[in-house]
C-alpha cells in the first residue's frame, strides 16, 4: 500500500525563537506563509518475515545515509510500531531546495509522521505531529515549521511549542501570488549561536505585537522587511535585489529566514514585470505559488 | 463585495459537557465528525450614509427575526468595526435541518464570524471564531461545535474551550462514507439540565480514554453506540432502526448527540443495500456525504 502526504513549504517572515530543554515545548513565535508547493512524501509499507524493521530514505529520488536524513529516520522508527517488521520506504520529493529557507525537513518529518500514522494507525494526527516537531527540535531542523504547516495559510505562531502546545492564529488574506526567490543556504545554528540573537528576540516581539494590532497581508510584509533590515540580517546584494522588486510591486518584497532567499506578494498583474526584472538580473531560478490554505493532505496513493 | 464561508456539518458521536462562567472556557468534550456538507454564509457589506449600521439575516432565503438568530446576529455585531456605517445581509444556507444535531447553529455563527473578518481585516482567523464559539455558549447553541468545525476531519476534543484555548486532535481515516438520518429535535437544554448528566459525563470520559488508547474510527463507531445506549439516549424508535442498519454494514451506526438522528460510516459498496432496507422502512429523508477533512473556506465569491 502507498500512502502520499503533501506538507506545504513554509517561509518565516520574522521570529523570536524560545529554547527549552523539553523539545514540546520549544518552538518559536512569529509570522510565516505556507505555499501551495511544498514537499511530497510517498510511503510504501512491507510486511515480510525478517528479523526487524528496515527504513530506507529517499531525496528527490536518491538514497540517503542516516546521517544525512536524521531527522525523518528518527521519526520513522518512532512512528512505526516496535513490533512490526519489515520494509519501509520513503519518498520524499521537494520543490525547493534544501537549506534555503523552505521548511524542507519539517515537510519531510510531518510528512512521514502523517503518513506512518495513516497507515498504522496506532497515533493520533498530533501525536504524530509531535514526533515529527520533536525531532526537528532535537537535530535543530526548524523550531517552528512543523506547527505552522499543520495550520496552512498566513499564520502567526502566539504561543511557542510542539502541535497541541503551542497556539497558531492566522490572517485574512485575498488572493495574492507569493514569489519566492532561493538565492543561497545560511546556516540557521550560526545565525542563532551568534550575538544577533538578542537583536532578532526584540525585533521579532516587535513585529509580533504590531502586527497583531493590525492583523492584514499588507502589514505583515512591512514588519517582515523591517525585521530583516533591523536585525540586519537582509544586507548586500540581497538588499539590492529586494530593493529592484520594490520598484515594480505595492508591497515590499523581504528575506526568508533563514535562507539567502528572498520573497514577495504580490497580484497577478505585477507579475509580468518583476518576471522581466529577474530575467535582466540574471536570476532565472524563482517559484511563484499560491498561498496554501489548507491543512496537510495525507491519504492513499491510487497512481 | 460578496464573500461566501463554507462551515462542515458537525456531529458529535460523544461528549462530556465542560460549563464554565467564562464562555472561552466553558466547552466540551469528546469525538465526532465533520462532513462534506453543511452550512453556506453568504456576506454582503454595503457602506452607506446612514446614521448606524444594519445587520440583516436569513436562513435559507428567509428573513428572520432577530430573536430567532440572536447567536449569529450577536456574532455579527461584534466582529463588524464599532464605527462602521451601512448595511451588512447575512444570507444562511443549511444542508441539514436546524435543531437535529448537525451544528448549524455554529456553522451560521462561524460562517459569519469568519465572511465579516475577511471583509474587515480587523480580527485574526481565532479572534473571529472565539465570538462565534462565545456567543454559541452565551445562548446554549452548543458548546464545542465550532473549534471541531475550524479543525475538520474526525476530532477528538482532549481540552475543552474557545478556538485558541480547547484542544482538537484528529484520527486518521481511509474514505469512509456517512449517513446521516435526521429524524427529529432534541432539546439539548433539556438533556443538559436532567439527571441524565452524570451519566453522561462518566460515559463520556470513559469513551474518550478508550478511544485515545486505539484512535481509529472503527473504535470511534463502537464507542460512540457504547455512549448512545448506555446514557440510554438511543432508545425506542430511533434504536430500532439502529438496529436495523447494522444488520447490513460492518460498523455499528450510532445517534447523533444531540438530535433524534443517526449517523453510520460505510463504504461506498455497502451503500445500495442499506439504502433498499431505508426505503423499505419509509425513510427517504437522509444525506450520504463525505468526511471534511480541511478547514473552513472562506473567501470573495464570484457567482
Amino acid at each position: 500500500m502507498l500512502i502520499r502526504a503533501f506538507i506545504p513549504a513554509h517561509i518565516t517572515a520574522f521570529f523570536v525563537p524560545k529554547f527549552n530543554e523539553n523539545p514540546l515545548l520549544a518552538g518559536s513565535l512569529g509570522a510565516g506563509i505556507n505555499l501551495t508547493k511544498g514537499t511530497n512524501v510517498f510511503v510504501s509499507v512491507e510486511v515480510e518475515s525478517v528479523l526487524e524493521k528496515h527504513v530506507h530514505i529517499a531525496f528527490n529520488g536518491e538514497p540517503v545515509k542516516r546521517k544525512d536524513a536524521i531527522i525523518s529516520y528518527s521519526v520513522a522508527e518512532e512512528v512505526t510500531p516496535q513490533e512490526f517488521k519489515g520494509e519501509v520506504e520513503i519518498w520524499q520529493y521537494f520543490d525547493f531546495p534544501n537549506g534555503y529557507g523552505f521548511g524542507n525537513s519539517a515537510g519531510g518529518a510531518l510528512g512521514t509522521a502523517l503518513a506512518l500514522g495513516y497507515y498504522f494507525k496506532n497515533k493520533t494526527f498530533l501525536q504524530a505531529a509531535q514526533i515529527a516537531h520533536k525531532h526537528e527540535v532535537l537535530n535543530k531542523g526548524g523550531l517552528g515549521d512543523v506547527i505552522a504547516q499543520i495550520h496552512g495559510g498566513i499564520e502567526i505562531r502566539i504561543k511557542a511549542g510542539a502541535p497541541g502546545i503551542g497556539i497558531v492564529d492566522n490572517i485574512f488574506s485575498e488572493e495574492y501570488k507569493v514569489l519566492a526567490i532561493p538565492l543561497g543556504r545560511l546556516s540557521t545554528k550560526e545565525v542563532l549561536d551568534s550575538d544577533i540573537i538578542r537583536t532578532i528576540e526584540k525585533e521579532g516581539q516587535k513585529a509580533l505585537r504590531r502586527l497583531l494590532k493590525n492583523p492584514t497581508p499588507e502589514n505583515l510584509m512591512h514588519l517582515a522587511r523591517d525585521f530583516a533590515e533591523n536585525t540586519g540580517l537582509l544586507n548586500g546584494e540581497l538588499l539590492e535585489i529586494a530593493k529592484e522588486i520594490d520598484k515594480l510591486i505595492k508591497l515590499p518584497s523581504s528575506m526568508i529566514m533563514l535562507g539567502k532567499s528572498l520573497f514577495a506578494l504580490l497580484r497577478e498583474e505585477e507579475l509580468p514585470k518583476v518576471q522581466e526584472r529577474l530575467r535582466d538580473l540574471g536570476i532565472d531560478s524563482y517559484h511563484i505559488c499560491g498561498i496554501y490554505n489548507e491543512r496537510p493532505k495525507v491519504g492513499r496513493w491510487i497512481g
